[in-house]
């Protein structure tokens, strides 16, 4: 089959692998019909992702099961799944706890030996282990392209709003209007806040940001935590959402909050370890919570949002390509020309 | 000054009574801009509350300070205010704990000698105790008719919502769209569910609720707990508001909700003691609230989400009167030829 | 194998009946080392539950895993177990949002084939279906006695402690010092209240309560609702656990909380349908929750809490007897000659 | 009046002052009967924190009301109060949010000009503004070394315990058992946990810690977090309390809790800005607090539950002096010779 694989550091080819098959009982195989690149796939791209020579890419996908292993109950060929970008096992201490995301067992799609050696959304077809636990049916009427983002960035965007701590009436801040902080500004009004801002320094995602109903700031024109202090009274936001990782992002995402007030970091951190407000955060009583998507969770109320017509996460969609583009697709997002490409087989 | 005053089981009248004027420390004297009839002054009209000839009615209201006494610290004469409908200490036992409504020594506005001999807010002035605590600004460029609601019945709406426990991606079922069954379902928004089911059975009402994201349900047509079962797949609603407060409204209520879900009914009950469905709550895992609203706890966050433009509670106005045709007023809206009357004086 | 099977209303007998086996992949056979005898087993006896001659009684039990089927993860021959009354399937609609007793394909162990037509657990073997999810391991160290109720009556009182949403300084209120209000006495200590009342009649019992940590209160010498007031300046305690199921208890329950509180009814409701008193409920605020206890969900901490020293539930335990003595058994607990009896097989 | 003042880095002195007097109307006059040296009070002494020279020191403290404004309502001359650290206003934005902490005019005692301009506790009186909300009343029967900790230390305790999210059956680390130590040891006692690790370097202290249920855990032996993975098979507690401020502390605090899990810092910060593990918090998911006492919201509970006897916050009181003394009580607790020292006036 057909499948976009890592070369070398800057280097991804589309190339002919071997078609997967199912080993375990409680596997799933999955015909993919809609692929996505992620901004973690640039992670991979430029090196900085520890992975093997001709592993398969890709972890955001949907598609039609073509065949289930002997222990799968949920699922059975010909249904339409959306997949979360890693598998859980459901057992483990942490699982028990609800925190999918921290399973001893987690392996992560697209990502090659390192991280379980599961194969690939970037490809023609891909195996889902654990597959009752990690995959989700697609409702009737809904579209691939407006149910692929809820294995990953769409719950993402939830995850960090959620745990923002967003009460009805609120000021909300979202650093970053990229992919990820446009979902969580998606993701942030269905906690009822009364005001969302959203910080970027690029025109184009502060205008997507407004159509979902936030309140620009240009970070480039003027400086995001006094605009912030300004419009509420030198009091703050209620909590942040940072969607970016760098420290500078970290730090308007704490300085923009009001005492007592929780910032909620979702953005990949630039660094291992770096300078933290630790007088700041005691003066002012604050929350920090950072985190990557515990998708398991949320995938069923998001699909279940995206039916009733309430978030329109393929808003974001900016490009539509083939597998076979897969090698532009990832040069036109490394050079920003793209907010979000999906990729058909 | 000019009042609406109680005269008998049946009969208010507009007479003249002497203007009210300060006499505590922590009071405020308020110039009554806008009055509203609620479905409480029914009550008061058909002698089911126990009241004092020549009591001045009205406990929604909205006005202009003239005076504070020494003690008030918030206002200052000129500011613009709203009120809840009652007052409460701020200090004993229960306002400590957050239960303003639970006020050891709560008064209530419009509703004579027995609730705490305040006056009414259906009359040019009226005297605010503990004002500090039971009034709020009015944010500038709001209108009066924005702000009024916030006091009672958009307040109760709202604590409906919160007391059912919504999540994202919840179904709902409201029961009862009359005024408060209105605000309920606008309030239901603001936590994000992916359905509001509306129950009842006037068109017009139906149709208002479907303007705010409501799915209407016609219960003169469909058995609205088949209906609700049959639109999610026999499972039933996460939760519901009840709005009504007849016993065959809270058995819909309950009936339509899943196991382990939670029914909040802010209809005033019809009945002291009534049947309800112990087994059914014990077999499904039921939580049922009953409660009226704890409106100081409510009042800012509602202030503000109206001044961002997020609800838009005086939507439901739908005759607007001068005070010296209150008794109109409460002929229209006990005909139910009016969904919600706003009196200026 | 040797085990106690329901034979006619009032008539329960050891017989002989075959040793089960494992049938589906998912199943492991337990060798019973204790089971206990519960109130719902009174029920069955009197005939107030349906069940078909023959079945074989008992839900609350330990053992050691004789085989499991090939799907089973978590378990192999020779592991230790506690098993939850019933099992659920872990994955449909209302398993998923966390509410494991309300599975649309739950089945009860010892309760005949009305309910699922599962084995029991007074006798010497029981196949467990789902057993992945329907059991845990025994932590190493503990006996039988410790583990047992956690499958049940210990859960059952968490969850009426948890679901009367007790915060540290409350006063609670339990009514009924039965094993489950035993329990329910145990588990609310917890959540760290101040003080617990325990309603009952019974000296003995009203003694044991009073060893857990509880002040007694006996309802056949003082009116309780007043004896809390009493205690609490006339405001009443913050939350109650009912755990009797007479509608007597449950008015006693609701009317000692104040204005705002919880009320969280374990206890099987005596009445199918009963008086409620509605007007009070509003006036006051209140939550009212009943349920039978979400097992699954608490199994873990609660073996967490038991290795711990935190909680003994094996104290409760007054008779330890031989399963050929279950008919014996069965009549002393129906005398209240007992409080908790345990049988080995 | 006799006060201890402070005179110069490094000098404090008792001396006699003005005794003050009532000027607002919100004000109460406490002659102080117990009061207490804190922690805080050494980074006086040593000049850490900016203080006018004369300052009166002493911010726990407890007394007998001797005189009150016109305005305050909940007290009477001959009460016996406790007060809290600092004074709030309950109007402002964030008190009505319930950050008393964060009011925008909060003032601390024995602080200083700096500070609000308060007097201080180690006095014979002592003047708190906003008294109706910054005191509460001693219950009957309770000693002033038993309330004296409500004011600051034993709610700071409290404060971290419960921002550590402790659920029943969870493994919490408490790291530092200094007299705050100790106290989030006894309060998180009240969320129910199976067991509580508390590290410390000083055998004494952990000796203390053990009395109080927790499980010592000496750092200076043993690697702290080794010790407590090697305690949970692996995984880390569920949520730790650091009452240090050292960032070794505060690393301790993070690397201790298991994926999901929550970090309450107490500990007065050692440096404003530090490193802080931004990968770690976002690969294992998990939240950081840190803040000071918000003090006027656990004032009542913490009463309630030590009238009850569930918490016995006068067992760290290692000296009882006289305020005479208060220059030798000093330089005990400087050179760590005492735990708790309270000066009686």
């Amino acid at each position: 089959m057909k499948a976009l694989t890592f070369q070398a550091e800057g280097v991804v080819k589309v190339t002919d692998v071997p078609k997967p098959g199912i080993k375990g009982a409680g596997e799933a195989l999955v015909k993919v019909t809609l692929g996505a690149v992620c901004g973690s796939d640039l992670h991979i791209l430029h090196g900085h992702t520890p992975i093997n020579q001709g592993a398969v890419l890709g972890h955001e996908f949907v598609g039609v099961v073509e065949d289930v292993g002997a222990e799968v109950k949920r699922f059975k060929p010909g249904d339409r799944v959306v997949s979360s970008f890693f598998t859980s096992c459901g057992h483990c201490a942490l699982c028990r706890k609800g925190w999918f995301n921290q399973c001893v067992d987690k392996a992560t799609f697209g990502h090659g030996e390192y991280f379980g050696d599961l194969g690939g959304g970037q490809a023609e077809y891909v195996v889902v282990p654990l597959a009752d636990h990690s995959m989700e049916p697609i409702p009737a009427g809904m579209t691939d392209e407006q149910a692929i983002f809820v294995g990953d960035i769409l719950a993402t965007g939830f995850f960090g709003a959620e745990r923002a701590e967003i009460r009805p009436g609120d000021v909300v801040a979202v650093v970053g209007a990229g992919p990820v902080g446009l979902m969580a500004t998606m993701c942030a009004q269905l906690f009822g806040p009364a005001r969302i801002y959203v910080v970027d320094m690029v025109d184009s995602r502060l205008e997507t940001a407004q159509e979902l109903g936030g309140i620009p700031i240009n970070a480039s024109l003027v400086h995001p935590v006094e605009a912030i202090q300004g419009h509420t009274g030198g009091i703050g936001a209620d909590s942040s959402i940072e969607c970016v990782g760098l420290l500078s992002a970290v730090d308007t995402a704490i300085q923009s909050v009001r005492g007592g007030g929780t910032i909620s970091m979702v953005g990949v951190p630039s660094a291992v370890i770096g300078d933290f407000p630790y007088l700041t955060m005691w003066m002012k009583s604050l929350t920090f919570r950072a985190g990557w998507c515990n998708v398991q969770a949320y995938m069923r109320p998001l699909l279940d949002l995206i039916a009733a017509g309430r978030i329109k996460p393929d808003a974001i969609i900016s490009h539509r390509m083939r597998l076979e583009e897969a090698e532009e697709a990832y040069r036109l997002f490394d050079a920003r020309e793209a907010t979000k490409i999906v990729l058909k087989p």
